[in-house]
């Protein structure tokens, strides 16, 4: 199936390069009967743009989105949904000279050796302009999940460089540019940012994502374990490259006395798992986390080589993000989603619909 | 597609529990004309194999494999091809009595709250025993690997509860029963794993696999990232709580400048990358990491409930590895050389085979 | 996907030769609490096996199945359901001289210019011997199509050579060697298919199945069509070259006053549709045909080419079926079943069990 | 995967309702380097389009493309191209009535009982409207096939109600509105649908599509048979009720020895096969017959029920075409080439690209 296509039986599959006329997806699978209206993509949309503060990168992408299929009179239909955002603002003359060389930590290489051929403008097809989309069937998915289960999916930054929150307080993640979860930190963290900037260098990030309420069931015991599928879904976000269930990789050192977690008559005692058990939902909340690597976009140059195999020295204009990571919060809330209302739908499909087979612990 | 299977083109489809008359797989895709024979098996359902050592499993699986299908006079045909091994010193007495209530850290509950059935006899399905079949599909994979593009999958404990290697020698991997690069650490660890096991709890573990010589632009730009793969490979392994690729979560805290490999006439500086850049393979070694928690399968009682909901103690007796990852070593790398191989094709599917429209940096 | 699979959620995927050690496949997605025992499958095994008449091959299949997992205590559990049945009574050296000579109308030519070399002994992987995993997989589907939809599904051969029934009686096709329905023709066939088989030459057939009590719903409007699923599975079986749903290629010559079928308050007046409108079930019986061409192996010989591309004369040798549509009718039963069992599961995956939006037709 | 998606590897996936603001669609797998243009699409789509005489449909489709990705420079990048064509000449009035009512004959009911809500306006997504992405995606599949194999696919009407061409020339398949073979029977069979639609009724056809040059060894032994995928293909496209290989359903009253096609040195005598044995293609022409059903959109009055089960009179009005047979030629070419697309890119997954194991026969 296509390379650019995610999900089973809730499928996306997206098109579009940075500079082209256009970036669009395809969702399929979507029950029918939800309602949905071009409104409920506007703030997810919003919470991944560019421009809304310094310190993102200061492209001003205003992502309106056309509904091309799918709904009729309000709901969706059943039949695929088309969404469609044109591309504004591209300044292609930024990325002229790139076509020739390789910029150090990028795609461009790796493109070309894969293809012979390339679009260089903005990215092309490696831009994170594509994740656009994945928002946007993210609120789909999301709102699917929250009708039909009561899910909700939240995420927020848990790393931005050396910085870790020492509160975790979902009501102040909206309410700063970070998706910090400690609002003490944030004004360090803004001069941390400022000074970065100026630097003209660029850090990496960890993001968190949760989903309350999902049902215990969900997933499978070998290939398509809910954790292979969120493993799948977050590491084919731009920039990341580590992802972790419940401890993560503090599991390496843990003994399994304190790891597992215990259950009695009201519940788990404790969530080292993640929420996943045997690659299966135990009804906990799901955690997942995903480390970004520093954007290599920046001011600061570096060795590369050209089409020809020549030295060459590469500093990277445009307008970056020096932390990819700050907007890759709704990305991976939506890669969350879209996995969990695939796997809903694996689940009914051979299990039927969520039963109460025993009563379920929280 | 089966939730039973891994793989698009390179596929792996395997049945079978860990107390049922056998296990078994299909592996489908597999190019016609390489030698294969039982012999070829030996050496890696070997390394995987319980009781090789007083720090694993006592029991003793044969593990005598029979070629069932998709081989003749000694070639791989380019059809299925049918592995089979008889399951043999099975104990379901061990487990009689769990049938009844939910092993805290298991599969137990989420199995039940699924499918509302299961087979408990020694973790039923979602028993380690599975893997014996990745380990065989695993050896074609490398096989084939080997013989088309020189490719070399290796791999190595990197983690062993609190315990890191400080030397990194391959040689001596296979030297010890810990698969680990330290020969120097390993009287240390004998006596680490022997209080651990008088203590009858166990400890989590990591894993680290590097593939050499995988050519330049295998993956894909969006979904079927060559690390996304990986990523969901390692995780679909039993315990496996975090992969990472690279320098993984390292990266959180990493500046773009020193993250990102420059490039010049003699190749790249450094593999921060792990080898993957925008998902597609730069011709470096594909370094991967995964992190797998302590067994919940241990001598000390645990809370848990019973299918009536009722708080019980369990104490899993049985045979368990103290440390579910000394054994793990093998199976990453069959995991590895299962998406490299199923990345080979799909190359070559849009691509053509390896090309070289510019010299290969190493 | 692997090319030996069929099906996206309801899977089938098989394994082996006619003359290898066995021939097994892999179920898996069939929901869990079906019982299923290794009885359930005598029956269409035995309707599908060689050797019950004198009009078909003489070879003797015992066809004794296996359950190797999926089962705990007489009912799936939801996990992947292995079968294997040893090959028995090969005659190997009735093929001998194949391997250096294609015979016409095999797959012979096409297997060794897709691979470069093939397993030569009965045919190996294209042999009909694959089909007896079909119908063992189909026993599965059909028993849970019974027992959770009350759907029946049978078969009957509609046409052999140029003879066609005159009568449509389910009650006598199980009475006489040709699943045939009209029972005074019978003594006719025994003498048109003796004379055939004394002249050395063989005939084609085809073979019409219906499934009664399917709910509307079940398919889906595109590529998902449930008349395309069965297209593709009845035309995966050996040797057919024609699929037709309802009134199949009549409809060339119909108009469409003629053809549409009208509803009224007790349902459709006439089912010219085959159960099938836009893609999707009617809830009308799903009737498809299938055309057999005769099997290329007669005693009457035939020009070919050897490998050197040498002009030879083949005489197929060995024990064949004069028509291999006779045995075929289990086979299709099987195939629509697994369509069938396929889209029950991606229907209620999307849209929930059947539900009833509208008092169902009949 | 989608059930909106054709293809394993060359994938297409379409969206769009017929009087939404737009249709589209996605093709993805395409090789890079592919030269193409909007000015590819014209031609095909002129075939297809409505409003071209008066036999065919007269609402008047300007299908302006759009090509919104996957072209850098006049050639195809190796990433997915996304399709648009903006929806004009919509008359949703024409079908304000049939919400209440289910046309017969017609997808509204079973739509209605799958999902339980739809878009009614020109049948929404079960209009013939979709079919003009197929044409689409189909060109540039053709346009592959032709520039990296030689390969040609064409198509031509071979029944049209009761009448079949006595001649067969190429050469005036496009001179005549009917795609027709026999230039000496167009005037009849203007005289016929003149007829026809001064009657109010429909009639059915029946498409034949070849493709030459297609190397020996494409396809898969079992359930990705080349036939098989072929019979998927065709029979998806609307009102398609019979799908033929070679001769088809003639071949139920052969004897083999009159059926297979020998071989000698200068290649097969005959092409009984259509090109295809055992699943796999032998290098002769590819021949495939669909059978459409009249169009059960007609003047003349219909019985019916409603949305409550009350008896009504159906006459549907709009713009129809009297026999949708013959605008489906170009559409059965399109997914020809899909087919053949997508299982070039199979064969060279595994087998490498076409290699010449054996000097092939013509």
């Amino acid at each position: 199936m296509s390379s650019n296509s995610f999900g089973k039986l809730f499928t996306l599959t997206t098109f579009g390069e940075s500079h082209g006329p256009a970036i669009g997806c395809v969702v399929d699978g979507c029950p029918p009967g939800l309602e949905l209206d071009t409104d409920d993509f506007a703030m997810d949309l919003g919470r991944r743009a560019t421009g809304r503060s310094r310190h993102t990168s200061q492209r001003r992408e205003t992502d309106a989105i056309e509904i091309l299929s799918g709904v009729y009179e309000g709901r969706t239909t059943g039949t695929p949904i088309g969404l469609l955002i044109r591309n504004t603002d591209q300044r292609s003359k930024d990325y002229g000279n790139l076509l020739e060389t390789f910029r150090p930590g990028h795609a461009d290489y790796t493109y070309w050796q894969k293809y012979g051929i390339r679009d260089p403008r903005g990215g092309g097809r490696s831009s994170a302009r594509e994740t656009t989309m994945r928002v946007a069937a993210g609120v789909i998915a999301k709102k699917w999940l929250a009708a039909r289960y009561g899910i909700r999916i939240r995420g927020c930054l848990s790393q931005l460089g050396p910085h870790r929150p020492e509160a975790m307080d979902w009501d102040v993640v909206e309410t700063n540019p970070f998706f910090w979860p400690d609002a003490d930190q944030v004004p360090m963290l803004e001069a941390y940012m400022d000074a970065l900037r100026k630097s003209g260098d660029s850090v990496g990030a960890k993001v968190t994502v949760v989903a309350e309420g999902v049902p215990p069931g969900w997933g499978a015991p070998i290939y398509d374990k809910l954790s292979s599928g969120i493993a799948s879904a977050l590491m084919s976000i731009n920039a990341v490259k580590a992802v972790e269930i419940g401890d993560g990789i503090e599991a390496a050192a843990q003994l399994g006395s304190a790891h597992r977690d215990s259950m009695g008559v009201d519940g788990f005692a404790s969530n080292h798992a993640g929420g996943i058990l045997g690659g299966i939902s135990s009804g906990q909340p799901v955690v997942a986390h995903m480390t970004l690597k520093p954007t290599s976009s920046i001011l600061i140059p570096g060795d590369s080589i050209d089409l020809q195999g020549r030295p060459v020295e590469v500093v990277t204009k445009g307008r970056h993000d020096p932390c990819v990571g700050i907007r890759a919060t709704p990305i991976a809330e939506a890669m969350l989603a879209l996995v969990l209302a695939d796997q809903a739908l694996l689940h009914r499909a051979q299990c039927g619909d969520v039963g109460e087979v025993l009563p379920r612990l929280v």
